[in-house]
């Protein structure tokens, strides 16, 4: 689905960005523009580092292994994702950097990775998740990176919950009733946080525990099991249509 | 997500069901069965012929090339999907197997590729479409599989379009309102079709095409650019929890 000039392909960068301003490439990057799209001298790039909107800018080559960009002017100015957090068991390999992309490009703002009795996968490589996260950012049309959090108990992360932020509780094991009444309930909150457990559910105590946090909502996603990455975007879907910057671009 | 015994092993086949009725196995069944899972006899196996609902069986082994199962009991009911369409821009291989299994995991009752101006792929394997809607029907509990379509050119599928069904047009050149409220002044509505565009959007004539089908709704999915296997669980996620089985699953 398209917004934008896709023949202009979309880099995260962390640098500054002002008009003018040089950028150096990384090897990678100069690889990517010059030998794998074949771009020339003044194509144009777009790019965006989290802080200042995103630019266009113009290739400026000095060779096939080495080139920068040149900041020319602004395309869009910084947003500010809606407050959304996404709470998950992790998964492995392939289908964690899907959900991963997937949560970013729904825009959640922070993925917090948790770990249940029933989590399989412990230890995370955080490389490789900020990696898609930026991939699919720069798919995207996103311009704010999400923090993505290292791994943590669920007891931790519910503990001292706060009182501003909507805990959003996708529970296989509730029954299926109206989840967006239950979310429009809530919508005057403006910070939420959707939690999603892992493959064979959250055992009783840990349901238990989510029971308890205040403020919090259970919504069922329908009568069907869905996929870990299903659910994250089905959710996510749900969450950012009625609480988040799927209502009103303007008004966020 | 769990609803279900995970470890019985869930199968879709074209056989009546009925209790103590024996089911032969195709070879690719009974190697997946017995040399992959490594099952024995008197194993248990979910089965489902989307007709008679889900039974529980036991496999009946003759030898590793040859295996049948017998039906037990029925484990749920025949129920009927809500009667949601989604209407999509063909895609390329991979992406194509994973948007059609994410519309049958999010109980799309009916899959129609649509032939667009912009649309890449005009020649669809439709027994490899089947394939991936048999897969993710097992993989998540569902009974009744989609009914899948020929590739139909879009004004052919626009064409005379039934008074009772709601065309929901996911727009990516929508402003970014309400979709909940858009969708919810249609809840009576008992039948609906999601239509999303293929990679760079509809042309401007099929645009003006949409947007004179009655009835018909146009929703943004957000600020963000959706891939589209992520626009399709999206956009089923808000039209099932408003139009469609997530409401209340015992109504349906």
């Amino acid at each position: 689905m398209s917004r934008y000039d896709f023949d202009a392909p979309r880099l995260h960068l962390d640098a500054p960005l002002v008009s003018g301003g040089e950028i150096a490439l990384t090897r990678e990057q100069t690889n990517y523009l010059v030998n794998v799209l074949r771009m020339g001298a003044g194509d144009p790039v777009l790019v965006f580092n989290g802080r200042d909107g995103e630019w266009k800018a113009e290739l400026a080559l000095a060779s096939r292994k080495s080139a920068s960009l040149i900041a020319r002017e602004q395309t869009r100015p910084q947003d500010q994702a809606a407050d959304v957090s996404y709470l998950f068991a992790p998964l492995k390999h392939a289908r964690l950097d899907y959900m991963v992309q997937k949560a970013v490009e729904m825009g959640a703002a922070r993925l917090t990775p948790i770990l249940t009795r029933r989590t399989q996968v412990h230890r995370l490589n955080q490389e490789r998740m900020q990696a898609n996260a930026i991939e699919a950012a720069e798919q995207c049309g996103i311009l704010s990176l999400p923090v993505i959090d290292e791994p943590r108990p669920l007891d931790v992360v519910l503990r001292d919950w706060p009182q501003d932020r909507l805990l959003v509780f996708c529970d296989e094991d509730a029954p299926v009733l109206d989840p967006v009444a239950a979310l429009q309930a809530h919508a005057h909150m403006k910070s939420c946080a959707v939690i999603i457990g892992p493959e064979g559910g959250f055992d009783p105590a840990e349901r238990a525990l989510l029971m308890k946090v205040t403020p919090s909502v259970c919504i069922s996603l329908g009568p069907r099991i869905l996929r870990a990455d299903t659910a994250a975007v089905a959710a996510l879907a749900l969450v950012q249509a009625i609480l988040g910057d799927g209502r009103d671009k303007l008004s966020t």
